[in-house]
């Protein structure tokens, strides 16, 4: 797979010109630094890794500060605030444009911050998937265009959290060896802990290795050996006893470009332009960088997923959606998957017809460390990440999640197993508040389909997703054949709420369910309509798409007049916004109970008679029916709409 | 601290009758799992880990049929619902009741369930917090009482997990020796990941033995081992290469109660009743066991914290709750603190005269393993958890958190550094969809006080909220200086929501707040006052709270006409509850920016200006001010309602 070819990143050995210049550009950095902050203790970190810092900058980081982005750079990870002062050192002294950096750099501010800064250990997570992203673009297009490490300055406290521990497991299993971590004890850690932690990397099939922080010749040794590893990498740069804060160094030191770390840089990058402009595979290495699709990319898809399902035309949301997926891989090679157990074994349980785990790289149950991972490898490039895990896990991942939505990266996640189905993690606990916890986070698209044909939809609405990470949340059960099929329905899944059926005249009752209670709401509004009452049935996958739908058509789906109802098997929170105040929520305000689904549905109230009986106590205790909407405006009439939105028949 | 005698834990040497006796039990438990799972790497980890569970049930545990759930019992947790089955068959074997469990035991159906199966590794947590309050309550009350151990049926998997690597580092800092875990590996795990986990356990500072998981003298050696061990103890089964089901025993052999086992448990509890009668403590202890509280604690507790306040009676929430927990630990001896870093570096930057942290144990940046651990705290029992930690490290603790809620657990946690302060871990990303996350939560309740009196009251309803685990999100900034000070208010914080101030008349604007936002919601409701407008300013601390008042009680304080203004520096998300369809909320639907907390209000048009400019420009656009509402009933006039609603003056 991954050729440990290291051309670019050899360097010849040190000669005491080139060790001199390391030298002086560590004290202009370290003046820099010294008014970065106040706090003692950071000030100490930032000091004793600041000449490890500009060894690598200066003779090994494949670094480039005309084109700072470019797609074979090695990627430098800073993922906390405390150690950005650090790389805005390094910034100010090589970039020609960055001399008006201040020392609290952030992401978005200069193409060299590669990720936005987190919870500790999040930056861990993200750096091995860039590893891996490299890793895999590495097998497809070989290591004339693809050759690049990923470098992390970490402090020790993020060696100690447990998305960074699941990420290293990851990294190891994956074989990341282009992956290294540079580190320096805390003042405030117990030198006893520190050795813990680094014993805890060892024991997950890293290498590891002390240096002395002040010894260039020992740093030097041991980041040309990092090229050469087999392992992931963590060097722990242990500081001296006492550090004396050096010299001023005179103002001209101060201010960059320090041309000769930007001649190396340069001449590596002009000489991979050189071998990509000759690569036979140039156009499409070019459009997975880009993240473009084929032009006729909607339609193959389209016909590909069909093929897929014309072995079970009625399937589950989950089983439509790995077809989705499985259609995808065929028309994109940039796809990469990451799959936990739990949903491999719930795509066992349900005997999909359609593996797609022979694709994907099993993460275990390390979700978090997952879930940083996709992080990395939509900041790299060049690949599309993909997530796919259980529904119930998704609480483990959120920190990583919220990452994706705040930088607004492209990752997609398949949720397996929704609803009220016995979960394969931790007993019988349903989903009650994630769908409305997730909704509540900016910049998320949250999908949950109802039946093959919508979930497909939505898996195009989420790869389109402009803004940030989109989910779709499946369930394992296929949905009952419904007696009525999208009789005069209007709009379509693709804008995020429609119309599935909806009688002629004044509107009684508007029925908005999603996922697998949009059956139920279609039972409901049959059983209704027997009682004269003229129904609407609303199927709503995604919040945030809907919203953002004109205001007419939204009004049209959800109607003027009448009762609404909200059907969902989660939590109320946040329906009020289509229920208004008078609205009625069938759902779950409390955690469900260890038994079979269709038990949990009766328990919980989620069933077509439960509705009716509710519905018509409302009417019953409003007065007669006639008299609902005294004061309504005349019913709104589909056709008269003066809109130019096609039903979307799939 | 803790002293190491172990007497009722020492067991005679191995004799052939006893031996025998648990081998006869092993075969009749092995039976009664036979059938438990279809799966069959799931039914080959139970057999594994049979005769291992039979040898400490028959053996070593301190356990009473007769009374499960006696206080000073071992605590035996099995945290997967696949290893149940192993629970379930040592509880038929051995409790008279019991005999018509089936093999999917859960929370709630017997007492010797400790725990509510969850996601991988909260087990690991949740028993390290239970040694924890073993050794905090032998430390008060001394091993005649409380001289009980921690034992975890754990499996592979749990080992891989992030909060289980955390809850071990804690419990290896904490000296839990008494805790001890017995696993085996499944036989999908590859073996080279199984010894990596059990080296990171070493590294973590564990003990780490294997024993052959069909070798009774092994096993019992281990076991005897584990009771004098300084170190929290990892015991690995590992499984024959064969494994055979052993033939079917007599059916006598699958009933219990396995007298023999019963008689060392019930002699044990009842010697324990003889030195709990004549302790000096056993009222303390009684009363710590009940969770129930002195009479007059009340009245000491405001008391203790109104002196406590007087250094800064005008501070903020932050030092208020503080001050709360510091008052709380002098009078109840129960209160258990964990604290993370990024709660103890933001009191120390906040530069609080309440240092609360000598009380509380330290957990560094692992707060999943700390939200974990407080889980089993609270179902030890005899101690009150609670949980100090940084705002924004909630979604790192969430499937924790979720944990204690689906158990109803009393935990309280307080969360720093709230609002849209530079928070600390992380650059600048304030909270923004946390809040609305949190909401969303069964048995949950959210407080999120404005001012140093609120936070007293929330405190008083956080310990008193009866459902579960409680949380108050507190802002390190003191608000400024109000200009009207709660004249003819109705309601008090107590309620979840009541009126800071209200005009006579009809009502033109409600505007609603939580937390620092309140400030700007009076400093709002004034200038619109000088505009002409009939202003009330509500302040709705606690959702969950609110909500439970009387429908009169809330009417009252949202008023019934008017237009409806929420403002809170967070998602909108689930505001609609307040503010019906109509309302303007004023908050925050994006993620934050890296800015001192006063731009990031004006960014993001959170100012008292901003906010008027809104609603002057609805009343502009709904016509003139007086025909707002034309068809409102007659304002409500406060002292007319018939209610007994005391005025809360604290």
């Amino acid at each position: 797979m991954a050729s440990t070819s290291t051309s670019d990143h050899t360097i010849p050995s040190s000669s005491p010109t080139q060790d001199a210049l390391v030298l002086r550009m560590d004290k202009a950095a370290r003046a820099l630094m010294a008014s970065s902050t106040t706090e003692a203790d950071t000030q100490a970190e930032l000091q004793t890794m600041c000449l490890p810092m500009t060894a690598l900058w200066c003779r090994i980081l494949r670094f480039d500060p005309a084109v700072p982005n470019w797609p074979d750079r090695d990627r430098c990870v800073v993922p906390s605030s405390a150690m950005l002062p650090l790389l805005a050192a390094m910034l100010r002294l090589t970039t020609p444009d960055a001399q008006d950096l201040g020392p609290t750099l952030e992401y978005g501010q200069h193409p060299a911050v590669e990720i936005a800064t987190g919870p500790a250990g999040q930056g861990m997570a993200a750096a091995a998937g860039m590893a891996l992203a490299e890793q895999q673009l590495a097998s497809r297009y070989g290591r004339s265009l693809v050759n690049h490490r990923t470098w992390v300055v970490a402090r020790d406290s993020d060696l100690a959290t447990g998305v960074a521990l699941e990420a290293a497991q990851l990294a190891s299993r994956f074989g990341l060896n282009r992956m290294a971590v540079l580190v320096c004890p805390s003042p405030l850690t117990d030198p006893a802990d520190f050795s813990d932690s680094l014993a805890r990397f060892g024991a997950s099939g890293w290498s590891v290795r002390k240096v002395r922080a002040h010894d260039l010749g020992g740093i030097m040794a041991a980041l040309q050996a990092t090229l050469r590893a087999r392992k992931p990498t963590l060097l722990a740069c242990m500081p001296e006893c006492c550090l004396t804060l050096a010299d001023l160094p005179p103002e001209e030191e101060l201010t960059g470009p320090w041309s000769p770390t930007a001649r190396r840089g340069s001449s590596i990058r002009r000489s991979w332009l050189r071998r990509l402009a000759q690569h036979r595979a140039r156009a499409d290495f070019e459009r997975d960088q880009s993240g473009r699709t084929r032009q006729t990319m909607r339609e193959d898809w389209g016909r590909l997923w069909r093929q897929t399902m014309r072995v079970a035309p009625d399937g589950s949301s989950q089983q439509a959606a790995f077809a989705g997926l499985r259609s995808l891989t065929m028309l994109r090679q940039d796809v990469a998957i990451l799959a936990a157990t739990s949903s491999t074994r719930s795509s066992r349980r349900a005997n999909l017809p359609v593996p797609f785990i022979h694709t994907a790289q099993p993460c275990g149950i390390q979700e978090h460390g997952m879930a940083g991972m996709l992080n990395g490898m939509a900041r790299h490039g060049g690949v599309l990440p993909c997530g796919v895990a259980g529904m119930m896990t998704i609480d483990r991942m959120r920190s990583a999640l919220r990452m994706t939505a705040l930088m607004r990266s492209k990752v997609l996640y398949l949720l397996t197993d929704d609803g009220l189905a016995l979960s394969d993690n931790g007993g019988g606990w349903q989903p009650v508040e994630q769908l409305a916890s997730l909704r509540a986070m900016p910049h998320l698209a949250v999908f949950r389909p109802a039946c093959a044909e919508e979930t497909f939809a939505c898996w195009q609405a989420a790869l389109n997703w402009p803004q940030g990470p989109a989910l779709l949340i499946l369930c394992p059960h296929p949905p009952p054949p419904r007696a009525g099929r999208r009789v005069g329905h209007y709009g379509g899944p693709s804008h995020g709420g429609y119309l599935i059926s909806c009688g002629a005249g004044l509107r009684h009752v508007t029925l908005m369910a999603s996922g697998p209670e949009v059956a139920i709401a279609t039972q409901a509004g049959q059983h209704l309509a027997e009682r004269g009452l003229n129904v609407a049935v609303v199927s709503i996958p995604c919040w945030e798409v809907f919203a953002q739908q004109p205001a007419t058509y939204c009004t049209a789906v959800l109607g003027h007049e009448g009762l609404r109802v909200g059907i969902e098997a989660a939590s109320s929170f946040g329906w009020e916004r289509w229920l208004g105040t008078d609205g009625i929520f069938v759902g779950m305000d409390d955690f469900g109970i260890s038994a079979p689904a269709n038990a949990v549905y009766e328990r919980f109230g989620i069933t077509a008679g439960a509705i009716c009986e509710k519905v018509l106590a409302r009417f019953l205790a409003s007065g007669a029916q006639k008299d609902l909407s005294p004061t309504a405006p005349p019913p709104s009439r589909l056709e008269d709409l003066d809109m130019s939105l096609t039903i979307t028949r799939l």
